[in-house]
């Protein structure tokens, strides 16, 4: 029972890859990338210190201009990480039967409803699984903690490796300040490694 | 890290209570009764043959009533199933601090949506735990059948302890034939045992 599972490296993508490997499934992780960086290699790093198999799925770069034009034009990234979530799933999708990510209850972006949930897996003939649908915030908390050891830091560019890191450097290439689209945050996690695997 | 979880016997709340025990929870299983009928029996015969701890919980007879009531006035037990399901989840949240329940992505009724699903974790200060939200009919199934010995029978009344056994029984009392308000099913499915057990 092989899952393709999209991560990057984060809290939310390892509880999640780790749930699956609990209920029984041999785990893939998948990280995208637009080939504009290699900010893949700290997903495969944490990737790797986890003990799961990793590998690169590369997006054409034109899903990423066309994400970076819809950010111009809303001033924010929602509709363009939820364009290129919906672009990546479609991707696994035809690698794979069984797919998977780390969106959580809590979550509007990136985020499929029930509808497009059940047309992605009509369409491509795959399950798509969410291991942390079902959990809210306090449940997410208290897994994490107990399994990972976790880097806090106060940086506006950690070594990360999910879509927007090449999306703000392409805003970027066209003279755009990404901090005019992109929320500030000040504080981002990482995942080190296991604090207590309990495979 | 123990979990009262919502038990009715069935496929989707076993499936449930295993995926809560892989993620290192200690499961306690909570059928709900009405103290009508001794249908909680069969949900208790399943958690034993599954080696899982179980308890009833008994709601107030008003409740069933009002159930009652409403399916007289709708014509069908949709919002009737809603309403016991919340007061037992309500219930149950008042003597836990983790609760559970098997209800499905897939699942109309009964289904708290996201509002309600943070107003019951946020007015009892509980985590609210749906291991099954996240995961598709094709998961369930292939879940289901790699661990459960199950029993598919054609059958009106099987042995079952959900809330429509006793809420068909009230029916009955009040002269109305469940039957003009419940869809005919024809096919039962029981847990018996472990296929494999995969702990």
């Amino acid at each position: 029972m092989q899952v393709y599972h999209l991560y990057s490296g984060g809290k939310d993508s390892s509880l999640s890859a780790w749930i699956l490997t609990r209920l029984g499934y041999e785990v893939k992780l998948v990280t995208v990338s637009f080939g504009l960086l290699d900010s893949w290699k700290h997903a495969k790093e944490t990737a790797e210190r986890l003990g799961f198999e990793h590998q690169v799925l590369y997006l054409s770069r034109e899903i990423l201009e066309k994400a970076a034009d819809m950010c111009i034009e809303d001033g924010h990234p929602n509709r363009a990480i939820q364009f290129i979530h919906e672009r990546a799933l479609e991707e696994v999708a035809k690698i794979a039967s069984r797919i998977s990510d780390g969106t959580r209850r809590d979550d509007r972006v990136p985020f499929l409803d029930l509808p497009k949930a059940r047309s992605l897996e009509d369409r491509f003939n795959v399950a798509y699984i969410r291991p942390l649908l079902g959990l809210g915030y306090r449940t997410i908390r208290e897994l994490t903690e107990r399994l990972f050891i976790i880097e806090i830091r106060e940086s506006e560019e950690l070594e990360k490796s999910d879509y927007e890191v090449e999306l703000r450097h392409l805003l970027r290439e066209r003279g755009i300040d990404p901090l005019t689209i992109f929320p500030r945050s000040h504080y981002q996690s990482r995942v080190l490694g296991w604090k207590e695997k309990v495979f």
